[in-house]
């Protein structure tokens, strides 16, 4: 016997998304089956409005509701940084810490081989586009994740744009605040002695 | 800075079920819009359906789009026996066994003192206006789950039932077919002891 149809579609639909299994696709039906019915209503119009009203922004591709982003329409910030990370997420992360104030260009990936994920199958390009036709930027930060490919993304993107006379840095590893020495690991030990600050 | 709105609501809304945080619905929500536009527009239309094209059958509170339900409605099924079951997903657990061919009644809930559910609070009211009108119904197998509430209920059931002059029985307790005894816990072994069958 099958579940009525409105659930066993419903539990279809939950199963798609990642990390989700049949038993918890099945509790989650069942827990929207006892959600207020407006609940629901606003979970579903907030699906096909997510999918429907946003887009990325044609010169950094920040997910946004207007074209360009707010980030990018803000003539106030500092137009000659831009930060390039890997996902609309860690944008946001940096964005948060209010202490950031230039540009962003966001790569939608990074390079992986293991993945055959190549430099034309991230946002690169545009990002070179970009760079030729906007004098203003001087210097590329790059924030891509502390990990093998964030760092060969890195390499990749520090020898694409210096010959282009632009300042390439990356963000600083080393151990994060508050963290002990005797809990971090050896890599992140080493890369907190080689980058080193004077005091 | 906040995110879209679009995609600020749909990780509310992730957040509102069960066991989704707010990194796991932000997740979501991002895999959401890489999601094809026709498997998201049935993802909101399977939640609003979901919610508004199901019922609890009258009969036996089994989740349905028809009332009575397909169960209910059945004049070919036993309807000397009903098996009474906690939730909705027990009653599809056991129907898919294919070997039952009695009816149900879903309580939904169980007795717990903890949480402040007493006998008002499930459906045991409706299983006993049933079991009054009904006088084909001989037998109640009473299929709640093997923990301290479950036997709770089922305790209770059986005294609230059995001087009516029915049968009430419940279903067994012992080692799960392929499992190893070393790998059992001690209660489960007393209970396969106590309940031993004949060879």
């Amino acid at each position: 016997m099958q579940y009525p149809e409105p659930i066993a579609k419903l539990i279809d639909s939950y199963t798609k998304l990642p990390g989700i299994g049949l038993k918890t696709a099945t509790r989650l039906a069942f827990h929207t089956i006892d959600m207020d019915e407006d609940d629901v209503t606003s979970f579903a119009q907030s699906l096909v409005s997510a999918k429907r009203d946003l887009r990325f922004c044609s010169i950094c591709g920040n997910l946004t509701e207007t074209d360009p982003c707010v980030i990018c329409a803000d003539v106030t910030r500092d137009q000659t940084t831009v930060l390039v990370v890997e996902e609309v997420k860690d944008l946001m992360a940096i964005e948060n810490t209010g202490e950031y104030h230039g540009l962003y260009h966001v790569l939608h990936g990074v390079l992986s081989p293991l993945a055959g994920k190549g430099p034309d199958d991230i946002n690169i390009e545009s990002l070179v586009m970009r760079l030729q036709k906007n004098e203003a930027i001087a210097e590329v930060i790059v924030g891509t994740n502390a990990n093998a490919e964030g760092e060969a993304t890195a390499m990749y993107l520090s020898r694409l744009l210096k010959p282009a006379g632009l300042d390439v840095s990356r963000l600083a590893t080393g151990l994060a605040v508050g963290s002990d020495i005797d809990y971090a690991d050896e890599i992140t030990l080493i890369k907190s002695v080689e980058g080193r600050t004077k005091l």
